[in-house]
């Protein structure tokens, strides 16, 4: 084993992970990890809810803090940006406060993340136009949201690493009476309930013909009655193509289609990009564009390693290499490669692509190949079925109406993959389909499923059993 | 294919499910279904909610009502009691309203359910004393802790159905203002919500150490603790040995080694026993005292089927036949036993005993073999771990502690069962473990499975993952 340190460039799920597991490990080598920024191990999928202001502060965000990770063994440096990497020679270059330097490795993990796709929204770098992806973001819209009056860099609770110049720049702008929200996935939605409950007219623009596309239309025609119900306005199938500044250089209208609307404030939410330009030329990426990886999380370098948003994974239902950049998949796979590298080796898993998001009041799960012309690429012939059920017995108050789409394969029986919608305790069903999934059930055998039943929580037949046995039927 | 009838004896979830699913298949037999009571295809678990006061109608419980059942074109007779069965001849003797005649079968099936075990408490019969099964005693017991000015049996909502006579004598007599609860699984849990609603003074006494034993004791002891914050007095370890009565022949207290409690009711829920007599000497019975059956739900004699309380099951842990009391499996066992006699043979399925249950906010779930002795005896070699973690992101408002309990093989790593217990999504949640132990799962892959995170609905690694993570550091 090479006394060479393991070195983790980025210090946020993935890396963490890798850098405590390894550290536990108690080997007699050291683990050194790089940040670029202040940040580390923070939940980015909370920041929606610090806007918003159920969150209180940005530091109850972080699940470990500098000191717990010292705490722990870890050589924590932020401030330090990795800006090339020698897969030959087996030495990372470092950009730090005081200087440039470069470190060898025994082991290398790339965690770099991924970063929030601003192209082709022209305007986007106008003040009061916004991606969010990361803390820094979070406090810039949070300080814009409230009335200068009020807004204070202290109230953040930014612990000494936000970006206080920024937040308080923003908070001292007067706040938006109304915002356009470019883009209908996660943030777009999570985003809408933030805007609303700070009082603002929300637009949404969407591209396609549904919001959440991921979770299919069924789910988003919910959400979007929801969303709508909560007044939000929807402008589907509509591409926006920019945002007009005023003369300060602040938004003052999003331009879609030709058409101009006046708004205060503007959130783009329209996708990512896997950050592996650091590695493009050192190891293989796949044809996601991320970083290409075995099952133990090995690159084709050497001893060289990838995890978390930049990389991918296989999927369980195709089991081809997908790109997902949700937060369990990167803890897992970060804490798994650290178990390999610290000498026990172990398998970073796959993904089903299993996503939760709430719109207001309703859940919506999603997990496996629920497209089906992306099942038919992945050499199935997919049937679905959809079918709306109560979530509890129909006698007990609070059933709320619960929709399931099952797709599965016509020649095996298979199920490929599922999505729900509801408010009562929809989101966790999808767990089941998760499941099932992992364990390539037939729709058969989900059907015969002993799924728990008690008239608070589910009728007899559960509406992913209902589902299964309609599909069923048609295959 | 005989042109005699497909009979079923009894007309709740397994004996009209079955019907229904054949008379769908449109096959040129009829189908007739004698049920002795007056209720047909009711809701057990919404009992305790309507004496609650939650559910308003007693009709509200029905999932299918007799003129939807004759729409079907099942030949429903109620008040109609099968009293023989003959194997040899095909034929049963039915007591109805007119008297006692023979029917010809061409299929027979046996779903005469259970019954609530009484003995051994002395003094049961006493005005006060009842236990709970079925809609006439749900109706008795509201009646009783209605106030006499204002308990009507219109008001019950029994369709018609209803012992109004039962309900009127104990809507005439003065409320019960304590009461004692004799045993602590389902019914004494959920009744002790449903007179704590009321206004009573609530004793639940308990042989074991701890409520709903087959929870196993993580669970028992935050249902406790739970209990006792709604003001729930407990006697754990208290083996009640009669009820005494007054001069009038109503419950006065409960006599419990040695001690006695005054009460002026109590609530009996010791258990249930498979109603097998009818077929026990026509069928083989099975150890559990019910009647054993194939994957298809065939008895020992020809053409006889047996499904829902009075049958068994197999489990799909230990592959042994076990007895099962709950409405799904009943649901399923009966339809599949319908689709069976029309001519398309579908299995039964089997069982991991999954169940859930609420006690007042707590949710609470178990699913497979989760006693460590009970394991033992199915020849596994079990290892247990419990944990406590958040439903949610710890940051994230309304996060309850949420208790994990896994059950695995040290040999195999094969997850063998699980428990649940917390105020948060908690009992939907052990639908992942009865979807993992359908499928054999190890502890290591369900480790790795690819649950749903978002910040309100569960952490990154859920319980559920959190409770395999450590189980798998024991085994």
């Amino acid at each position: 084993m090479s006394a060479e340190p393991f070195v983790v460039v980025g210090g946020d799920a993935a890396g963490l992970s890798a850098a405590s597991k390894f550290a536990r490990a108690d080997t007699d080598r050291d683990v050194v990890v790089f940040e670029k920024g202040r940040w580390v191990s923070y939940a980015h999928c909370g920041t929606p809810y610090f806007v918003k202001g159920e969150v209180e502060k940005l530091t109850d965000m972080l699940s470990l803090s500098p000191e717990a990770a010292a705490d722990r063994g870890i050589d924590l440096r932020r401030e330090h940006e990795v800006v090339a990497v020698d897969t030959d020679e087996r030495v990372v270059t470092v950009a730090g406060p005081d200087g440039t330097f470069e470190q060898p490795y025994g082991d290398l993990l790339i965690a770099t993340g991924a970063r929030a796709l601003r192209e082709p929204i022209d305007g986007i770098d106008l003040d009061g136009a916004f991606t969010l992806h990361g803390l820094d973001d979070a406090a810039a819209i949070r300080s814009f949201l409230t009335d200068p009056v009020e807004a204070s860099v202290a109230d953040l609770g930014g612990g000494g690493f936000v970006d206080e110049a920024r937040a308080a720049r923003f908070g001292a702008m007067e706040p938006p009476e109304s915002v356009a929200i470019v883009g209908g996935g996660f943030v777009g939605v999570e985003m809408a309930e933030a805007f609303t409950a700070h009082g603002l007219d929300v637009h949404l623009f969407q591209r396609s013909g549904h919001v959440l596309g991921s979770f299919g239309d069924a789910v988003g025609e919910r959400v979007e009655e929801h969303l709508e119900a909560h007044g939000v306005t929807l402008h589907l199938g509509a591409s926006v193509e920019r945002l007009r500044g005023d003369d300060a250089g602040r938004v003052e209208a999003v331009v879609c289609e030709g058409d101009e609307l006046a708004v205060d404030a503007a959130m783009v939410g329209i996708g990512l990009r896997p950050n592996s330009d650091l590695v493009a030329d050192a190891v293989d990426l796949g044809e996601t564009g991320a970083i290409a990886v075995d099952d133990y999380g090995r690159t084709s370098a050497e001893r060289v390693y990838a995890a978390g948003d930049c990389a991918e994974i296989d999927h369980v239902v195709t089991g081809e290499p997908t790109w997902n950049t949700l937060g369990l998949p990167a803890n897992r796979a970060g804490r798994a490669i650290g178990q390999t590298v610290a000498g026990d080796p172990e398998p970073i898993g796959t993904v089903a692509n299993t996503s939760v998001v709430k719109a207001f009041d309703l859940e919506c799960g999603r997990a496996g190949v629920t497209d089906l012309d992306e099942a038919r690429d992945a050499g199935f012939d997919p049937v679905s079925e959809t079918i709306t059920a109560g979530s509890r017995s129909g006698y007990y108050p609070g059933s709320a109406e619960t929709t399931v789409t099952l797709v599965a394969d016509r020649d095996t029986g298979r199920l490929l993959g599922g999505t729900i919608v509801g408010a009562d305790r929809a989101a966790v069903r999808i767990d089941t389909v998760a499941t099932a999934l992992a364990s390539e059930l037939t729709v058969a055998e989900v059907e015969r499923l002993d799924l728990g039943y008690a008239p608070p929580f589910s009728p007899v037949w559960d509406p992913i059993l209902t589902a299964a046995k309609v599909l069923r039927g048609s295959l």
